[in-house]
């Protein structure tokens, strides 16, 4: 059994729609029980959120999830009709009848629990569902939406809870690359990722798989296939163990440049005050990134942290409230930074790596803002102005081009 | 409580949903309780059909179903969020959360059962319900929508289920008129029209309301308000009764010209042979309307019938089948006729208002190819051509015009 989702891109209109329903044909006549999981077609949602802001600046988060979650309902009936007029007998579920319970947080459920009767039903009389994707309900039977990469999330979710094989994410690019091909132009196609590797990946800036999708798949070891939706061939496996040839010490280069930074000075070097600075962030969330705390002189200390820039004006307001409780010098902020990351399993115990980096980026003449890591990850903060450039040296410094 | 019903053009755009809105907030500011149910915006349905044929010329009704659902979901929630913006508190409910339970007939489904838990439930937490109109789910939680006049049907069985003070129809028309308004200059608004006459001149024509709503109307005892959405002004009660001084011999006038007939000559005259012919047309769907049998000679009648003229060809292959069995000598059909009725429950037990109908349409030299008689409605056939001409005849012998 196999679980297809298909994004927004691919079923953009009504001619997609149909090319998408003649490859669920094929696969359903390879033999193979399909499940498939749609998104909205094309900038659907944006427009109907630009329509709930043209009647509420402000819409309430259930209301507005009401409103999106048509977006999905409106592409699954499409394709199961294009899928039975192609003599392909399908049938579509809204994200309630496809049993997918979730949390209440509206606009960013949390899927608890599927319950696939509805959908083995159908496969037990032979037809595809088609799952509305992006979508759940309460047990109140309260609309909800999963929030950045829900339909995905649908999806490998859906995958696990009917223990598919393997699920397909269709989209518009043609699997994972060593680097975002735009800015790196030999930048070459993985044929295999690991879990942990696509998450660092996703989590500093590869936008193509979104980490909460692929969390549940590595949580229940569902094969991830990322692949096109517009020609046949393989895309990137997403898997716990890539096999041996595979191995690298770098895997893939990764930008996100929509960073800005954050330096409190003069903050008291106590418990609780870095506390009392991210609580007040963390409940309008937003993110904090990388996190850099000089060692204290004269019980005091700096503190610098990233956030998006997007998020910069709130940050910097709810950081000034609250050095009023704790104490601190200034607050000065800047924005025009970015993320430069190199992931791999492979850095794990090797020596080395991180020493490479500098030096390459250094000769390069990119100066390092901070530096954050983690076991299989290096990430630099650097001048928004050179973080391509540092993406093409760093390729060619591991020789990511080679296979 | 009052149930407010809005229309497709009454909530077409952001605007009007601000429009419509701010007339929900003043009617909850006056001290009242409201139910609103609302309908898709503008041609949103009509947009999803072409969008559906553009996949599969026939889709399966089950799946279009689910499709133009959304149609209401997206409006409800977008009234509902305009309203809070205003400062009014508002839940939008789908037909499932609002109990809308329906028989399983697709694209046509009846209301079997409205369980209005979550609608009191709203209205106690001091709430306006915005219900999506036109749509219910069966047993299964299969998505079903209600066909022609659905959301009107939707908010008069709300306001029986809830027992409310009456039902407000909002819709771009100031309200029922003695004819339509468009044809006959001086067409006089009626202020008050019983469900009976109401039926009779939806049935022959009058588009305002949908018989199913009326009906449902008058078996539970709603008031029906038909008021226009864009000013203030009132519109037409439909009651069981109408005051003393606005009874009339004639109510009103209206035309339908979508109309031919059909005749089968040298027809069989024994028990059988009309359900034969009639039974098919039945089954796929064809309504037959006026039907004219003449007295047998030989053992032979001839039958003329009408039938929407867009169900002509249908309807003529269905009949030539049909008489393959019980024996005709032929079948002949014309289009380019039309309806020409007149309505009103004072007529009953009036000799005379027959007569001058058809001297009236005499005088003008209008022919008269059928009539067709119930209690409060007379009906002729005539030449599609002369009909209107015919109405404003009609209007003037009866003096509608006069209050």
């Amino acid at each position: 059994m196999i679980v297809q989702k298909y994004g927004g891109t691919s079923v953009g209109t009504a001619a997609r729609i149909r090319r998408v329903s003649r490859r669920i044909a094929a696969t359903v006549r390879r033999g193979e029980q399909v499940v498939v999981v749609v998104s909205a077609m094309g900038h659907t949602t944006d427009r109907m959120i630009a329509l709930a802001q043209s009647v509420n600046p402000e819409p309430p988060a259930r209301e507005l999830d009401m409103l999106v979650a048509n977006g999905e309902t409106i592409t699954a009936p499409l394709v199961a009709m294009c899928l039975e007029g192609m003599g392909v007998a399908a049938i579509s579920l809204s994200g309630l009848q496809a049993g997918v319970r979730t949390s209440a947080q509206h606009s960013r459920a949390r899927i608890q629990d599927i319950n696939p009767g509805r959908i083995l039903e159908a496969l037990r009389e032979g037809k595809v569902p088609v799952v509305a994707g992006f979508q759940g309900v309460t047990e109140r039977l309260e609309i909800t939406t999963l929030g950045r990469g829900g339909s995905d999330t649908t999806a490998v979710a859906l995958a696990a809870a009917l223990k598919a094989d393997s699920c397909e994410i269709y989209t518009d690019v043609d699997g994972i690359f060593t680097a975002d091909p735009k800015v790196v132009r030999n930048a070459r196609k993985l044929t295999y990722i690991r879990y942990d590797e696509m998450l660092e990946l996703a989590a500093v800036g590869a936008r193509v798989m979104h980490p909460r999708a692929v969390e549940i798949g590595e949580l229940y070891g569902v094969p991830i296939h990322v692949r096109s939706s517009f020609h046949d061939g393989v895309g990137t496996m997403i898997v716990a163990q890539v096999p041996m040839e595979e191995r690298q010490r770098v895997r893939g280069i990764a930008q996100e440049t929509n960073v800005a930074k954050i330096t409190v000075l003069g903050v008291a070097d106590r418990p609780g005050v870095a506390a009392a600075i991210f609580e007040p962030l963390g409940k309008a969330g937003i993110s904090v990134d990388v996190i850099v705390q000089n060692i204290g002189r004269s019980g005091h200390t700096d503190l610098t942290f990233s956030v998006a820039e997007s998020d910069l004006k709130a940050a910097v307001k709810l950081v000034k409230a609250a050095i009023k409780d704790v104490g601190a010098r200034s607050v000065s902020s800047a924005g025009g930074i970015a993320k430069l990351s190199i992931v791999g399993t492979g850095m794990l115990g090797t020596p080395g790596i991180a020493g490479r980096m500098f030096r390459a980026l250094a000769d390069a003449g990119i100066n390092i803002e901070m530096i954050s890591t983690s076991e299989i990850r290096i990430t630099c903060l650097v001048a928004r102005d050179q973080v391509e450039k540092g993406v093409r040296i760093l390729h060619k410094t591991f020789e990511l081009e080679k296979s």
